[in-house]
């Protein structure tokens, strides 16, 4: 836990918080605080800076927080993910919180096992959880936005236009086509497909919203390994 | 299991092979092969074909193997790694396998706790087989190579300096440094620190041997993502 992130409504008119769970235990026995001391904190969707420790009891602590930076940049760039499978959809959903990820649209596609849909790892809460290891990591405090789209061609044809709008539209895919670019600096969409990759059908329909296949090389990478990958080259 | 990867010593001279156990359970299972069956295959340390199964029995199979492609191109990099807590060694084992590295030097630094150089994850069975699950998920048959080296100073007074011989040599460190170069083609030295980085006298030590700092950006990641964004910005 590099950032303690606490929500705007545990705090109190004097910007103090109680915490209890998680995280007071980490402080506790991780971090290993002692009153007076700090760490530093943000409040989710706001500001960061520092919180010191005011009292510390057995099942619970008091902290102040003095909040006046901004969080990193994000990374101008909306992620269209094949809906991964469960275990890996966890790791995923915190890589991409780490790295600065903010608009991500979680997609059926025709090699995506429609059982993933009812899996425990896609419910609002522990979505949640894993945006928020991943923003602690890395002392991020803007959640990133999550959705779901059980269709593959309505989410192409009757969304994708809107969301991919004025920005540069990649789609990851093996086969002869042109290197990743690198460096960028404009909005971008990037869908990625999963394991098996995206069927000739589903290529086509995304080449149609003007999104241009682009390679990484010939190893197979999982999807979490993938993701990390193609956003270190584009950004 | 996107290769079926096997050892020299366990052809017969037909070039045959009967699996037990893990791989055979998977093709049986999860590939769901019948016999004249073909899939991915390689030798290893060696070529690359496939394989074709000649007889499914309950706990064992027997397949046919023709090799014949060169494995995909290693990346042209030698790792030093300060050694990661046992759980994200494991995962960045195999990211480091399926990604490419061949040369891996696992190192004791300031941060490092001592206590991990006892995990179970750093038995040479258990790091052989990350590497091989890592080679399977990018249908490499080129086993990296892992040493440990438990004292930083010797290492890298006595053993870096030829490691490192006529590479371009880097490191990642946070802070006021030059970003991380992109798409290099040069053999290549990266060394990556631990979670909490390295301290000043690393630097030093290292700086001293030719090794550029560089960064990758304010956001803290874990080392396992750390990895693979570097080394997808640097190849």
């Amino acid at each position: 836990m590099n950032l303690l992130l606490v929500d705007p409504l545990e705090l109190n008119d004097n910007q103090q918080i109680r915490l209890t769970g998680r995280r007071h235990q980490h402080l506790r026995d991780i971090h290993k605080l002692q009153p007076g001391d700090q760490l530093k904190a943000g409040v989710l969707n706001g500001l960061a800076g520092t919180a010191t420790l005011l009292e510390l009891e057995q099942d619970s602590s008091l902290l102040a927080l003095d909040v006046h930076s901004q969080p990193p940049a994000p990374l101008p760039v909306t992620l269209i993910l094949a809906l991964p499978r469960p275990r890996m959809l966890a790791r995923s959903l915190e890589h991409l919180a780490t790295l600065g990820v903010k608009n991500i649209h979680l997609l059926q596609t025709a090699k995506v096992e429609k059982s993933y849909w009812q899996s425990p790892e896609l419910r609002p809460e522990k979505v949640h959880q894993h945006l928020l290891l991943g923003l602690e990591q890395a002392r991020d405090t803007l959640l990133p936005t999550v959705e779901l789209h059980q269709r593959f061609r309505p989410f192409v044809e009757d969304l994708l236009p809107e969301i991919s709008r004025d920005t540069y539209k990649l789609v990851a895919h093996p086969g002869d086509y042109p290197a990743c670019p690198r460096g960028l600096e404009e909005p971008t969409t990037l869908a990625i497909g999963p394991e098996g990759g995206f069927v000739d059908f589903e290529i086509e329909k995304l080449v149609e919203q003007g999104f241009q296949p682009v390679q990484i090389g010939e190893r197979i990478l999982r999807v979490e390994t993938a993701v990390t990958a193609l956003l270190a080259k584009l950004f």
